[in-house]
């Protein structure tokens, strides 16, 4: 099943229903991919340099986290929660993007964080503009 | 980038991450689902009939998202807590699954959201038995 | 256990710690005012004219839950996220805030709610005009 | 203002709300203290020998916020998940006061948290006990 085929079933559902899907796909997969970064460099030698960027990755999550939930809910909800979360997230990856980006030639894991983050930031952008 | 490719770049990744990678992915589906039929439910005109489906959809989101966080991380985990979890998810899954499916013929959001905790359930279920 | 016992045993606590444990509580407290207002809705014959009350709860549950992890991390986060955040949260708990307000004459719950979203805005601005 | 307070202002509030606004004061005190000593644990010089520690900490704090939501909607829940949900919450806090136990007499941090684990375990064993 499709992030398209249950948002689709909402009777709220908009014409911009896939590109909402794609938004919730990139959020989703940005948490997931700073969980797993954050558990990985708690399991690298090199713990100690890390920490900033474990940091980073749950705070990423967090607000990340909170993001796709408040988007996911698709009727009527407040335009100005919205913008100022979605820049919240923005915020949020862009940090960890760059701070994971700086460790990815060490670590695949963070090399795949900063590409979700990246990603997920360049969606969120694209979303908030819409907003007006 | 998909879950498989996030999960192997962990340095504690095992040789069944694909297994694993399908289980999250199962699991993170059924939190979606269950986050947008809670919201869809409440914008249904018979939302008073309804009360039920959005209480056991919060919970189930809840129960699974837990889940999900714990079991992204691949390090040296504690057995009995995923286990004590995952039977607290699939318990979860069971109990939105039947009530989302007695309201299928009705509505598609939870049609589909009862798919999704119906394969979360048995995702959930074998991984719990490998953990025997 | 209080919550300054916890945050000053942190190696970054600063010197501010008791006013960030008043704020911390303040938004624990709307967390946990707005979970229990959403179901409590749910559960009123007069569902059908909370649905948005039970949205902005949920809502305002998610980004104060955000707001909460994040700033419980003492040491060295990032302050636009952190600004970003509390922007965010004071937006959730305004909305929330008034949705309840136009309640509280008919449901205690909605009374308290709204009280818990007022206090956690307030804090949340306080601490935001600190961060410059 | 109380959880005990916002709990009673639900239209299910049963008899033993007091009872009930104890266990959840205990559970989220557990998360705020897990929270901080994740942080507080990655802070310090000795991060290295604090990974468990961390891990456990993450865990706990997952495992005890969604028992916390899910307790906190008092109206009509599953009473097996609850207990599923319980006993993970246990594990996981078993699991966490004993490596933060083991860290006491090095961190505060530690010591505190081990203490709220041991006091949230005990609460969630009470309540289980009553679900029979």
């Amino acid at each position: 099943m499709t992030t398209e085929t249950i948002l689709k079933s909402h009777p709220a559902a908009g014409a911009d229903v896939s590109d909402l899907a794609a938004v919730i796909d990139d959020i989703a997969a940005c948490v997931q991919a700073c969980t797993v970064c954050a558990d990985a460099c708690l399991h690298e030698d090199s713990v100690d340099h890390l920490r900033k960027c474990i940091r980073t990755d749950l705070d990423c999550a967090d607000v990340c986290n909170a993001t796709l939930r408040v988007l996911s809910r698709q009727g009527s909800g407040d335009p100005e929660i919205l913008a100022a979360l979605l820049s919240a997230c923005i915020a949020a990856c862009e940090a960890c993007g760059a701070e994971c980006e700086s460790h990815a030639d060490m670590h695949e894991h963070c090399r795949a964080c900063a590409e979700a983050c990246r990603r997920c930031a360049a969606s969120c952008r694209r979303l908030l503009e819409t907003l007006g």
